[in-house]
Protein backbone atom coordinates (compact mmCIF):
# COMPACT_ATOMS: atom_id res chain seq x y z
CA UNK A 1 0.00 0.00 0.00
CA UNK A 2 1.97 3.20 -1.51
CA UNK A 3 1.26 7.10 -0.14
CA UNK A 4 -1.41 8.76 -2.91
CA UNK A 5 1.22 11.71 -2.88
CA UNK A 6 4.86 10.53 -2.39
CA UNK A 7 4.21 6.73 -3.14
CA UNK A 8 5.90 6.02 0.22
CA UNK A 9 4.70 3.60 2.38
CA UNK A 10 1.20 4.22 3.26
CA UNK A 11 0.01 3.75 6.64
CA UNK A 12 -3.42 4.31 6.64
CA UNK A 13 -6.17 3.42 3.71
CA UNK A 14 -9.29 5.61 3.55
CA UNK A 15 -11.65 3.35 0.92
CA UNK A 16 -14.11 6.64 0.57
CA UNK A 17 -11.66 8.80 -0.99
CA UNK A 18 -9.95 5.95 -2.65
CA UNK A 19 -6.48 6.54 -1.81
CA UNK A 20 -3.98 5.91 0.76
CA UNK A 21 -1.61 8.34 2.70
CA UNK A 22 2.24 8.24 4.44
CA UNK A 23 1.84 10.00 8.19
CA UNK A 24 3.26 13.25 6.15
CA UNK A 25 0.47 13.64 3.87
CA UNK A 26 -2.06 12.30 6.09
CA UNK A 27 -1.77 14.90 7.92
CA UNK A 28 -1.49 16.94 4.49
CA UNK A 29 -5.06 15.65 3.72
CA UNK A 30 -6.47 15.96 6.95
CA UNK A 31 -6.08 20.06 7.69
CA UNK A 32 -7.42 20.32 3.87
CA UNK A 33 -10.21 18.55 4.55
CA UNK A 34 -10.84 20.81 7.71
CA UNK A 35 -9.96 24.00 5.88
CA UNK A 36 -12.27 22.69 2.78
CA UNK A 37 -15.15 22.60 5.60
CA UNK A 38 -14.75 25.65 6.48
CA UNK A 39 -14.40 27.13 3.27
CA UNK A 40 -17.20 25.65 1.60
CA UNK A 41 -19.76 26.08 4.42
CA UNK A 42 -18.96 29.36 5.19
CA UNK A 43 -17.73 28.69 8.70
CA UNK A 44 -15.06 31.38 10.02
CA UNK A 45 -13.23 34.46 8.75
CA UNK A 46 -9.48 33.94 8.98
CA UNK A 47 -8.26 34.60 11.94
CA UNK A 48 -11.42 34.69 13.50
CA UNK A 49 -11.35 34.57 17.37
CA UNK A 50 -13.29 30.69 18.84
CA UNK A 51 -14.01 29.17 21.57
CA UNK A 52 -13.88 25.20 21.43
CA UNK A 53 -16.06 22.94 23.58
CA UNK A 54 -13.50 20.74 25.20
CA UNK A 55 -14.32 17.61 26.36
CA UNK A 56 -10.72 15.72 26.84
CA UNK A 57 -12.23 13.41 23.92
CA UNK A 58 -10.18 13.21 20.81
CA UNK A 59 -12.73 15.56 18.45
CA UNK A 60 -12.61 18.73 20.48
CA UNK A 61 -8.36 18.36 21.01
CA UNK A 62 -8.49 17.95 17.33
CA UNK A 63 -10.27 20.42 16.17
CA UNK A 64 -8.69 22.66 18.61
CA UNK A 65 -5.61 21.54 17.37
CA UNK A 66 -5.91 21.83 13.76
CA UNK A 67 -7.68 25.61 14.43
CA UNK A 68 -4.60 27.08 16.31
CA UNK A 69 -2.71 25.69 12.94
CA UNK A 70 -4.84 27.24 10.73
CA UNK A 71 -4.45 30.47 12.24
CA UNK A 72 -8.04 31.07 14.20
CA UNK A 73 -7.13 32.86 17.85
CA UNK A 74 -8.25 29.60 19.65
CA UNK A 75 -9.79 29.63 23.22
CA UNK A 76 -11.16 26.08 25.59
CA UNK A 77 -13.85 25.84 27.05
CA UNK A 78 -13.77 22.68 29.41
CA UNK A 79 -16.70 22.49 31.94
CA UNK A 80 -16.20 19.99 35.04
CA UNK A 81 -19.25 17.59 35.19
CA UNK A 82 -18.12 16.34 38.41
CA UNK A 83 -18.64 12.46 37.91
CA UNK A 84 -16.68 11.02 40.35
CA UNK A 85 -17.71 7.17 40.13
CA UNK A 86 -14.34 6.38 37.82
CA UNK A 87 -12.63 9.84 37.67
CA UNK A 88 -14.02 10.59 34.47
CA UNK A 89 -14.56 14.08 35.19
CA UNK A 90 -10.96 14.81 36.90
CA UNK A 91 -9.34 12.51 34.00
CA UNK A 92 -11.36 15.18 31.24
CA UNK A 93 -10.37 18.13 33.01
CA UNK A 94 -6.37 16.99 33.19
CA UNK A 95 -5.96 15.82 29.59
CA UNK A 96 -7.95 19.10 28.48
CA UNK A 97 -5.80 21.42 30.59
CA UNK A 98 -2.69 19.82 29.90
CA UNK A 99 -2.97 19.56 26.63
CA UNK A 100 -3.77 23.47 26.17
CA UNK A 101 -1.15 24.73 28.52
CA UNK A 102 1.46 22.76 26.50
CA UNK A 103 0.33 24.46 23.61
CA UNK A 104 0.11 27.68 25.30
CA UNK A 105 -3.84 28.34 24.12
CA UNK A 106 -6.23 29.62 27.23
CA UNK A 107 -8.30 27.26 28.72
CA UNK A 108 -11.20 28.11 30.97
CA UNK A 109 -12.84 26.12 33.35
CA UNK A 110 -16.33 25.83 34.32
CA UNK A 111 -16.99 23.85 37.57
CA UNK A 112 -20.38 23.07 38.47
CA UNK A 113 -20.06 21.90 42.13
CA UNK A 114 -18.23 25.47 42.59
CA UNK A 115 -20.53 27.52 40.75
CA UNK A 116 -23.63 26.05 41.47
CA UNK A 117 -22.87 23.65 44.35
CA UNK A 118 -23.58 20.32 42.95
CA UNK A 119 -22.31 18.15 40.16
CA UNK A 120 -24.56 17.14 37.42
CA UNK A 121 -24.88 13.82 39.07
CA UNK A 122 -26.18 15.50 42.23
CA UNK A 123 -28.60 17.82 39.79
CA UNK A 124 -29.82 14.54 37.86
CA UNK A 125 -30.89 12.82 40.73
CA UNK A 126 -34.36 14.02 40.80
CA UNK A 127 -34.48 13.29 37.02
CA UNK A 128 -35.03 9.97 34.86
CA UNK A 129 -33.26 11.53 31.74
CA UNK A 130 -29.86 12.31 33.05
CA UNK A 131 -28.37 12.16 29.62
CA UNK A 132 -30.62 15.13 28.17
CA UNK A 133 -29.82 16.71 31.65
CA UNK A 134 -26.46 17.03 31.26
CA UNK A 135 -27.25 17.75 27.63
CA UNK A 136 -28.83 21.05 28.21
CA UNK A 137 -26.23 22.00 31.37
CA UNK A 138 -23.35 21.80 28.30
CA UNK A 139 -25.60 23.42 25.22
CA UNK A 140 -26.67 26.47 28.00
CA UNK A 141 -23.03 27.01 29.47
CA UNK A 142 -21.44 26.90 26.37
CA UNK A 143 -23.86 28.82 24.76
CA UNK A 144 -23.72 31.71 27.36
CA UNK A 145 -20.09 31.17 27.61
CA UNK A 146 -19.53 31.81 23.74
CA UNK A 147 -21.88 35.36 23.90
CA UNK A 148 -20.06 36.56 26.97
CA UNK A 149 -16.54 36.14 25.14
CA UNK A 150 -17.33 37.92 22.27
CA UNK A 151 -16.50 35.42 19.63
CA UNK A 152 -17.13 34.66 16.39
CA UNK A 153 -18.54 31.18 16.35
CA UNK A 154 -18.91 28.36 19.14
CA UNK A 155 -16.65 25.07 18.06
CA UNK A 156 -18.03 21.57 18.35
CA UNK A 157 -15.88 18.63 17.72
CA UNK A 158 -18.66 16.88 15.85
CA UNK A 159 -17.19 14.67 13.28
CA UNK A 160 -18.66 13.04 10.19
CA UNK A 161 -20.20 10.07 11.93
CA UNK A 162 -21.88 11.96 14.97
CA UNK A 163 -24.09 14.05 12.61
CA UNK A 164 -24.67 11.24 9.92
CA UNK A 165 -25.92 9.15 13.00
CA UNK A 166 -28.00 11.99 14.08
CA UNK A 167 -29.56 12.65 10.30
CA UNK A 168 -30.30 9.29 10.13
CA UNK A 169 -32.06 8.86 13.31
CA UNK A 170 -33.68 12.11 12.59
CA UNK A 171 -34.86 10.86 8.76
CA UNK A 172 -36.27 7.53 10.65
CA UNK A 173 -38.74 9.63 12.48
CA UNK A 174 -38.55 12.46 9.63
CA UNK A 175 -38.23 15.14 12.89
CA UNK A 176 -38.36 18.03 10.53
CA UNK A 177 -37.48 20.34 13.58
CA UNK A 178 -34.17 18.27 13.89
CA UNK A 179 -33.58 17.80 10.67
CA UNK A 180 -33.71 21.88 10.26
CA UNK A 181 -30.47 21.87 12.91
CA UNK A 182 -28.42 19.27 11.47
CA UNK A 183 -25.91 21.20 9.76
CA UNK A 184 -22.24 21.92 9.72
CA UNK A 185 -23.32 25.82 10.76
CA UNK A 186 -25.92 27.34 12.95
CA UNK A 187 -26.54 31.13 12.86
CA UNK A 188 -25.89 33.20 15.96
CA UNK A 189 -29.99 33.88 16.46
CA UNK A 190 -32.48 34.24 19.15
CA UNK A 191 -29.83 34.76 21.68
CA UNK A 192 -28.03 31.42 20.76
CA UNK A 193 -24.31 31.30 20.01
CA UNK A 194 -23.60 30.48 16.46
CA UNK A 195 -21.92 27.25 16.46
CA UNK A 196 -19.86 25.77 13.22
CA UNK A 197 -18.50 22.13 13.55
CA UNK A 198 -14.89 22.00 11.26
CA UNK A 199 -14.56 18.29 11.61
CA UNK A 200 -18.08 17.49 9.98
CA UNK A 201 -16.64 15.69 6.85
CA UNK A 202 -14.19 14.02 9.05
CA UNK A 203 -14.46 10.72 10.12
CA UNK A 204 -13.70 9.27 13.24
CA UNK A 205 -11.18 6.76 11.96
CA UNK A 206 -9.72 10.00 10.34
CA UNK A 207 -9.78 12.30 13.32
CA UNK A 208 -8.38 9.06 15.86
CA UNK A 209 -5.75 8.85 13.11
CA UNK A 210 -4.97 12.35 12.94
CA UNK A 211 -4.50 12.38 16.66
CA UNK A 212 -2.56 9.22 16.61
CA UNK A 213 -0.12 11.04 14.63
CA UNK A 214 0.48 13.85 16.59
CA UNK A 215 0.62 11.63 19.55
CA UNK A 216 -2.17 13.73 21.68
CA UNK A 217 -3.59 11.99 24.83
CA UNK A 218 -7.06 11.68 25.14
CA UNK A 219 -8.98 10.62 27.96
CA UNK A 220 -9.34 6.96 28.46
CA UNK A 221 -12.21 6.81 30.96
CA UNK A 222 -15.86 6.78 29.50
CA UNK A 223 -18.34 8.52 31.14
CA UNK A 224 -20.18 6.04 33.98
CA UNK A 225 -23.65 6.78 33.09
CA UNK A 226 -23.13 6.81 29.00
CA UNK A 227 -26.03 4.26 28.04
CA UNK A 228 -26.39 5.94 24.62
CA UNK A 229 -26.94 2.96 22.79
CA UNK A 230 -29.27 4.26 20.16
CA UNK A 231 -26.97 6.39 18.08
CA UNK A 232 -24.11 3.85 18.15
CA UNK A 233 -26.81 1.78 16.58
CA UNK A 234 -26.55 4.17 13.96
CA UNK A 235 -23.71 4.54 13.55
CA UNK A 236 -22.80 0.81 13.48
CA UNK A 237 -25.47 0.72 10.50
CA UNK A 238 -23.70 3.65 8.76
CA UNK A 239 -20.35 1.60 8.69
CA UNK A 240 -21.85 -1.13 7.68
CA UNK A 241 -23.07 0.49 4.97
CA UNK A 242 -20.15 2.62 3.91
CA UNK A 243 -18.38 -0.91 4.19
CA UNK A 244 -20.00 -1.84 1.17
CA UNK A 245 -20.79 1.21 -0.73
CA UNK A 246 -17.16 3.39 0.74
CA UNK A 247 -18.04 7.44 0.49
CA UNK A 248 -21.99 6.82 1.42
CA UNK A 249 -22.00 8.56 5.02
CA UNK A 250 -20.45 11.41 3.73
CA UNK A 251 -22.05 11.85 0.34
CA UNK A 252 -25.49 11.18 2.64
CA UNK A 253 -24.43 14.46 5.17
CA UNK A 254 -23.24 16.56 2.35
CA UNK A 255 -26.39 15.62 0.28
CA UNK A 256 -28.61 16.62 3.21
CA UNK A 257 -26.89 19.91 3.54
CA UNK A 258 -27.44 20.88 0.08
CA UNK A 259 -31.10 20.05 1.22
CA UNK A 260 -31.46 21.22 4.32
CA UNK A 261 -33.27 24.64 3.53
CA UNK A 262 -36.02 22.46 2.51
CA UNK A 263 -36.81 21.50 5.96
CA UNK A 264 -36.37 25.24 7.50
CA UNK A 265 -39.01 26.96 8.76
CA UNK A 266 -39.69 30.75 9.29
CA UNK A 267 -38.49 30.67 13.09
CA UNK A 268 -35.16 30.09 11.94
CA UNK A 269 -33.35 26.96 12.94
CA UNK A 270 -32.15 27.80 16.41
CA UNK A 271 -35.72 28.00 17.89
CA UNK A 272 -39.04 28.97 16.73
CA UNK A 273 -41.42 31.06 19.09
CA UNK A 274 -38.46 32.09 22.49
CA UNK A 275 -38.37 34.38 24.76
CA UNK A 276 -36.21 35.56 27.49
CA UNK A 277 -36.06 33.96 30.86
CA UNK A 278 -37.26 35.15 33.58
CA UNK A 279 -33.99 34.48 35.65
CA UNK A 280 -31.61 34.84 33.53
CA UNK A 281 -32.52 36.33 30.38
CA UNK A 282 -31.61 33.18 28.16
CA UNK A 283 -33.84 32.23 25.27
CA UNK A 284 -36.32 29.57 26.32
CA UNK A 285 -39.85 28.39 25.55
CA UNK A 286 -41.49 28.80 29.19
CA UNK A 287 -41.00 31.75 31.78
CA UNK A 288 -37.90 30.36 33.72
CA UNK A 289 -35.57 28.52 31.52
CA UNK A 290 -34.92 24.59 32.29
CA UNK A 291 -31.20 25.26 33.11
CA UNK A 292 -32.66 27.78 36.01
CA UNK A 293 -35.08 25.22 37.15
CA UNK A 294 -32.41 22.68 37.47
CA UNK A 295 -29.29 24.49 38.70
CA UNK A 296 -30.42 27.84 40.21
CA UNK A 297 -33.64 26.15 42.08
CA UNK A 298 -36.00 28.45 40.33
CA UNK A 299 -39.67 26.79 39.21
CA UNK B 1 -48.81 -16.66 22.67
CA UNK B 2 -53.05 -15.45 22.71
CA UNK B 3 -54.70 -13.96 19.76
CA UNK B 4 -55.49 -10.27 20.68
CA UNK B 5 -58.68 -10.45 19.29
CA UNK B 6 -60.09 -13.91 21.09
CA UNK B 7 -57.11 -14.52 23.10
CA UNK B 8 -57.09 -18.27 21.53
CA UNK B 9 -53.88 -19.51 20.35
CA UNK B 10 -52.11 -17.05 17.75
CA UNK B 11 -50.00 -18.23 15.16
CA UNK B 12 -48.28 -15.17 14.61
CA UNK B 13 -46.36 -11.87 16.16
CA UNK B 14 -46.46 -8.75 15.23
CA UNK B 15 -44.32 -6.58 17.42
CA UNK B 16 -44.51 -3.61 15.76
CA UNK B 17 -48.02 -3.75 16.12
CA UNK B 18 -47.90 -5.16 19.87
CA UNK B 19 -50.05 -7.88 19.17
CA UNK B 20 -50.58 -11.46 18.04
CA UNK B 21 -53.42 -13.07 16.12
CA UNK B 22 -54.79 -16.40 15.48
CA UNK B 23 -55.66 -17.10 11.75
CA UNK B 24 -59.32 -15.42 11.57
CA UNK B 25 -58.19 -12.70 13.39
CA UNK B 26 -54.80 -11.81 11.74
CA UNK B 27 -56.84 -12.20 8.43
CA UNK B 28 -59.25 -9.18 9.50
CA UNK B 29 -56.46 -7.34 10.78
CA UNK B 30 -54.68 -7.81 7.32
CA UNK B 31 -57.35 -6.35 5.31
CA UNK B 32 -57.96 -3.76 7.56
CA UNK B 33 -54.06 -2.40 7.30
CA UNK B 34 -55.07 -2.69 3.70
CA UNK B 35 -58.26 -0.28 3.94
CA UNK B 36 -56.71 1.74 5.97
CA UNK B 37 -53.88 2.55 3.54
CA UNK B 38 -56.74 2.76 0.69
CA UNK B 39 -58.58 5.68 2.62
CA UNK B 40 -55.63 7.39 4.36
CA UNK B 41 -54.26 7.97 1.07
CA UNK B 42 -57.16 8.88 -0.96
CA UNK B 43 -56.07 5.78 -3.47
CA UNK B 44 -59.52 4.27 -4.90
CA UNK B 45 -62.91 5.13 -5.00
CA UNK B 46 -65.79 2.06 -3.79
CA UNK B 47 -66.13 -0.47 -6.35
CA UNK B 48 -63.53 1.63 -8.34
CA UNK B 49 -62.12 -0.63 -11.73
CA UNK B 50 -58.53 -1.18 -10.99
CA UNK B 51 -55.50 -2.98 -12.97
CA UNK B 52 -53.16 -5.30 -10.92
CA UNK B 53 -49.63 -5.96 -12.28
CA UNK B 54 -49.54 -9.24 -11.67
CA UNK B 55 -45.87 -10.94 -11.71
CA UNK B 56 -46.80 -14.06 -10.06
CA UNK B 57 -44.98 -13.15 -6.88
CA UNK B 58 -46.66 -12.96 -3.46
CA UNK B 59 -47.27 -8.95 -3.08
CA UNK B 60 -49.27 -8.62 -6.71
CA UNK B 61 -51.31 -11.65 -6.20
CA UNK B 62 -52.45 -11.16 -2.59
CA UNK B 63 -53.28 -7.69 -3.58
CA UNK B 64 -55.28 -9.07 -6.34
CA UNK B 65 -56.75 -11.07 -3.84
CA UNK B 66 -57.95 -8.39 -1.27
CA UNK B 67 -58.98 -5.58 -3.25
CA UNK B 68 -61.40 -8.36 -5.58
CA UNK B 69 -62.64 -9.38 -1.77
CA UNK B 70 -63.34 -5.54 -0.83
CA UNK B 71 -64.99 -5.30 -3.92
CA UNK B 72 -63.48 -3.65 -6.47
CA UNK B 73 -63.21 -4.38 -10.14
CA UNK B 74 -59.94 -6.20 -10.58
CA UNK B 75 -58.14 -6.62 -13.46
CA UNK B 76 -54.83 -8.79 -14.17
CA UNK B 77 -51.73 -7.40 -16.46
CA UNK B 78 -49.07 -10.17 -16.87
CA UNK B 79 -46.12 -9.61 -18.70
CA UNK B 80 -44.54 -12.84 -19.97
CA UNK B 81 -40.48 -11.38 -20.06
CA UNK B 82 -39.43 -15.01 -21.86
CA UNK B 83 -36.73 -15.79 -19.48
CA UNK B 84 -36.81 -19.32 -20.43
CA UNK B 85 -33.57 -20.32 -18.29
CA UNK B 86 -34.73 -22.38 -15.11
CA UNK B 87 -38.48 -21.74 -16.37
CA UNK B 88 -39.06 -18.41 -14.58
CA UNK B 89 -41.41 -16.64 -17.16
CA UNK B 90 -43.20 -19.79 -17.93
CA UNK B 91 -43.47 -20.80 -13.88
CA UNK B 92 -44.74 -16.78 -13.34
CA UNK B 93 -47.46 -17.00 -16.54
CA UNK B 94 -48.58 -20.58 -15.00
CA UNK B 95 -49.30 -19.30 -11.18
CA UNK B 96 -50.33 -16.16 -12.31
CA UNK B 97 -53.00 -17.40 -15.16
CA UNK B 98 -54.15 -19.99 -12.67
CA UNK B 99 -54.53 -17.94 -9.42
CA UNK B 100 -57.03 -15.68 -11.89
CA UNK B 101 -58.74 -18.38 -13.23
CA UNK B 102 -59.57 -19.85 -9.92
CA UNK B 103 -61.24 -16.44 -9.10
CA UNK B 104 -63.23 -15.87 -12.61
CA UNK B 105 -60.90 -12.29 -12.45
CA UNK B 106 -59.54 -11.44 -16.02
CA UNK B 107 -56.11 -11.50 -16.94
CA UNK B 108 -54.18 -10.16 -20.09
CA UNK B 109 -51.20 -11.28 -21.09
CA UNK B 110 -48.67 -9.51 -22.97
CA UNK B 111 -46.20 -12.06 -24.43
CA UNK B 112 -43.26 -9.68 -25.05
CA UNK B 113 -41.80 -13.08 -27.99
CA UNK B 114 -45.07 -12.68 -29.72
CA UNK B 115 -46.33 -9.03 -29.57
CA UNK B 116 -42.77 -7.56 -30.63
CA UNK B 117 -40.42 -10.66 -31.81
CA UNK B 118 -38.48 -10.69 -29.16
CA UNK B 119 -37.46 -11.82 -25.26
CA UNK B 120 -36.51 -8.96 -22.76
CA UNK B 121 -33.35 -11.64 -22.57
CA UNK B 122 -32.64 -10.84 -26.21
CA UNK B 123 -33.24 -7.20 -26.17
CA UNK B 124 -31.05 -6.73 -23.14
CA UNK B 125 -28.45 -8.13 -25.10
CA UNK B 126 -26.96 -5.03 -26.22
CA UNK B 127 -27.44 -3.65 -23.07
CA UNK B 128 -25.04 -3.28 -20.11
CA UNK B 129 -27.79 -2.82 -17.51
CA UNK B 130 -30.50 -5.86 -18.06
CA UNK B 131 -32.64 -4.73 -14.60
CA UNK B 132 -33.12 -1.48 -15.65
CA UNK B 133 -33.87 -2.23 -19.27
CA UNK B 134 -36.53 -4.61 -17.96
CA UNK B 135 -37.95 -2.34 -15.23
CA UNK B 136 -38.75 0.11 -18.42
CA UNK B 137 -40.41 -2.24 -20.59
CA UNK B 138 -42.35 -3.62 -17.68
CA UNK B 139 -43.18 0.25 -16.95
CA UNK B 140 -43.92 1.15 -20.10
CA UNK B 141 -46.42 -1.43 -20.62
CA UNK B 142 -48.12 -1.23 -17.83
CA UNK B 143 -48.54 2.32 -17.80
CA UNK B 144 -49.94 2.12 -21.79
CA UNK B 145 -52.13 -0.61 -20.71
CA UNK B 146 -53.99 0.57 -18.02
CA UNK B 147 -54.49 3.99 -20.19
CA UNK B 148 -55.95 2.25 -22.48
CA UNK B 149 -58.29 0.07 -20.38
CA UNK B 150 -59.42 3.17 -18.62
CA UNK B 151 -59.42 1.95 -14.87
CA UNK B 152 -58.86 4.00 -11.96
CA UNK B 153 -55.20 2.62 -11.54
CA UNK B 154 -53.03 0.55 -11.38
CA UNK B 155 -52.83 -1.38 -8.97
CA UNK B 156 -48.96 -2.38 -7.48
CA UNK B 157 -47.61 -4.98 -4.82
CA UNK B 158 -45.01 -2.86 -3.52
CA UNK B 159 -44.63 -3.46 0.48
CA UNK B 160 -43.91 -1.57 3.50
CA UNK B 161 -40.13 -3.50 2.58
CA UNK B 162 -39.51 -2.17 -0.92
CA UNK B 163 -41.10 1.40 -0.36
CA UNK B 164 -38.89 1.81 2.79
CA UNK B 165 -35.85 0.17 1.58
CA UNK B 166 -36.04 2.30 -1.77
CA UNK B 167 -36.60 4.98 0.73
CA UNK B 168 -33.31 4.65 2.66
CA UNK B 169 -31.28 4.50 -0.65
CA UNK B 170 -32.91 7.55 -1.84
CA UNK B 171 -32.40 9.64 1.54
CA UNK B 172 -29.11 8.58 1.68
CA UNK B 173 -28.20 9.63 -2.13
CA UNK B 174 -30.86 12.55 -1.48
CA UNK B 175 -31.75 12.28 -4.89
CA UNK B 176 -34.62 14.89 -4.56
CA UNK B 177 -36.62 13.60 -7.80
CA UNK B 178 -36.76 10.29 -6.84
CA UNK B 179 -37.94 11.69 -2.44
CA UNK B 180 -40.77 12.97 -4.26
CA UNK B 181 -42.07 10.00 -5.81
CA UNK B 182 -41.45 7.04 -3.39
CA UNK B 183 -45.17 7.55 -2.52
CA UNK B 184 -48.69 5.23 -2.35
CA UNK B 185 -50.22 7.19 -4.51
CA UNK B 186 -48.89 9.23 -8.10
CA UNK B 187 -51.42 11.35 -9.57
CA UNK B 188 -52.39 10.09 -13.52
CA UNK B 189 -50.67 12.69 -15.51
CA UNK B 190 -48.15 13.78 -18.07
CA UNK B 191 -49.68 10.64 -19.72
CA UNK B 192 -48.90 8.30 -17.24
CA UNK B 193 -51.16 6.41 -15.44
CA UNK B 194 -52.39 6.74 -12.15
CA UNK B 195 -50.23 4.94 -9.66
CA UNK B 196 -51.11 3.41 -6.08
CA UNK B 197 -49.70 0.45 -3.65
CA UNK B 198 -52.11 -0.71 -1.34
CA UNK B 199 -49.88 -2.75 0.16
CA UNK B 200 -47.65 -0.24 1.67
CA UNK B 201 -47.88 0.25 5.10
CA UNK B 202 -47.69 -4.04 5.41
CA UNK B 203 -44.53 -6.07 5.57
CA UNK B 204 -43.33 -8.97 3.55
CA UNK B 205 -43.46 -11.15 6.50
CA UNK B 206 -47.10 -9.91 6.88
CA UNK B 207 -47.97 -10.68 3.30
CA UNK B 208 -46.23 -13.49 3.30
CA UNK B 209 -48.49 -15.25 6.47
CA UNK B 210 -51.60 -13.82 4.38
CA UNK B 211 -50.52 -16.04 1.73
CA UNK B 212 -49.84 -18.46 3.71
CA UNK B 213 -53.36 -18.47 5.25
CA UNK B 214 -55.19 -18.72 1.85
CA UNK B 215 -53.08 -20.89 0.53
CA UNK B 216 -52.23 -18.75 -2.76
CA UNK B 217 -49.38 -20.47 -4.68
CA UNK B 218 -46.98 -18.23 -5.35
CA UNK B 219 -44.13 -18.33 -8.09
CA UNK B 220 -40.74 -19.85 -6.24
CA UNK B 221 -38.76 -19.78 -9.60
CA UNK B 222 -36.10 -16.35 -8.68
CA UNK B 223 -35.20 -14.34 -11.82
CA UNK B 224 -31.80 -16.05 -12.94
CA UNK B 225 -30.67 -12.34 -13.84
CA UNK B 226 -31.25 -11.19 -10.42
CA UNK B 227 -28.72 -9.58 -8.73
CA UNK B 228 -30.24 -6.82 -7.15
CA UNK B 229 -28.36 -6.84 -4.14
CA UNK B 230 -28.26 -3.13 -3.30
CA UNK B 231 -32.31 -3.01 -2.07
CA UNK B 232 -32.04 -6.47 -0.13
CA UNK B 233 -29.17 -5.02 2.06
CA UNK B 234 -31.04 -1.44 2.64
CA UNK B 235 -33.79 -4.70 3.41
CA UNK B 236 -31.66 -6.09 5.86
CA UNK B 237 -29.99 -2.93 7.42
CA UNK B 238 -34.08 -2.19 8.30
CA UNK B 239 -34.64 -5.02 9.46
CA UNK B 240 -32.32 -4.58 11.76
CA UNK B 241 -33.19 -1.64 13.12
CA UNK B 242 -36.79 -2.87 13.41
CA UNK B 243 -36.06 -5.39 15.44
CA UNK B 244 -34.37 -3.32 18.37
CA UNK B 245 -37.22 -0.54 17.57
CA UNK B 246 -40.31 -2.53 16.39
CA UNK B 247 -42.47 0.09 14.08
CA UNK B 248 -39.36 1.75 12.79
CA UNK B 249 -39.89 0.63 9.58
CA UNK B 250 -43.47 1.84 9.26
CA UNK B 251 -42.98 5.04 11.19
CA UNK B 252 -40.04 6.11 8.73
CA UNK B 253 -42.49 5.42 5.32
CA UNK B 254 -45.71 7.36 7.20
CA UNK B 255 -43.55 10.21 8.22
CA UNK B 256 -41.84 10.50 4.61
CA UNK B 257 -45.41 10.42 3.24
CA UNK B 258 -46.59 13.35 5.33
CA UNK B 259 -43.52 15.40 4.29
CA UNK B 260 -43.24 14.20 0.72
CA UNK B 261 -44.75 17.78 -0.42
CA UNK B 262 -41.43 19.07 1.10
CA UNK B 263 -39.87 17.57 -1.84
CA UNK B 264 -42.45 18.21 -5.03
CA UNK B 265 -41.34 20.35 -7.73
CA UNK B 266 -43.44 22.22 -10.22
CA UNK B 267 -43.08 19.38 -12.78
CA UNK B 268 -45.65 17.29 -11.17
CA UNK B 269 -44.36 13.71 -9.47
CA UNK B 270 -44.39 11.66 -12.50
CA UNK B 271 -42.04 13.53 -15.08
CA UNK B 272 -40.96 17.28 -15.38
CA UNK B 273 -40.58 18.62 -18.63
CA UNK B 274 -41.74 15.61 -20.97
CA UNK B 275 -43.04 15.64 -25.06
CA UNK B 276 -44.84 12.69 -26.67
CA UNK B 277 -42.45 9.88 -28.33
CA UNK B 278 -42.49 10.79 -32.11
CA UNK B 279 -43.57 7.20 -32.82
CA UNK B 280 -45.58 6.01 -30.05
CA UNK B 281 -46.88 8.87 -28.06
CA UNK B 282 -45.92 8.34 -24.96
CA UNK B 283 -44.54 10.92 -22.38
CA UNK B 284 -40.44 11.04 -22.47
CA UNK B 285 -37.73 13.73 -22.51
CA UNK B 286 -35.83 12.28 -25.75
CA UNK B 287 -37.70 12.38 -29.34
CA UNK B 288 -38.11 8.51 -29.55
CA UNK B 289 -38.82 7.01 -26.01
CA UNK B 290 -36.73 4.09 -24.70
CA UNK B 291 -39.29 1.62 -25.30
CA UNK B 292 -39.34 2.67 -28.93
CA UNK B 293 -35.84 2.22 -28.91
CA UNK B 294 -35.57 -0.68 -27.45
CA UNK B 295 -38.45 -2.58 -29.13
CA UNK B 296 -39.38 -1.02 -32.29
CA UNK B 297 -35.74 -0.85 -33.37
CA UNK B 298 -36.39 3.16 -33.48
CA UNK B 299 -33.04 5.58 -33.25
Amino acid sequence: MKCKVCKGEAFIKFPAHNAAFCEEHFDAFFIRQVEKAIRRYGMLSPGAGVMVAVSGGKDSLVVADVLSLLGYAVRGLHIDLGIDDNGFSAQSREVSASFFSRRGLPLQVLDLRETFGMSVVEAGRRFPRFCSLCGMTKRYLMNRTAAEAGVEALVTGHNLDDLASALLANVLRWDLRYLAKTLPVLPGENGFARKVKPLALLSEREIAAYAGVHAIQVVTARCPYSTEAKFLRFKRVLNDIEDQSPGTKRRFYEGYVDAAHLFQTSGGVQGGALRPCTVCGMPTSAEVCSFCKTWRGRR
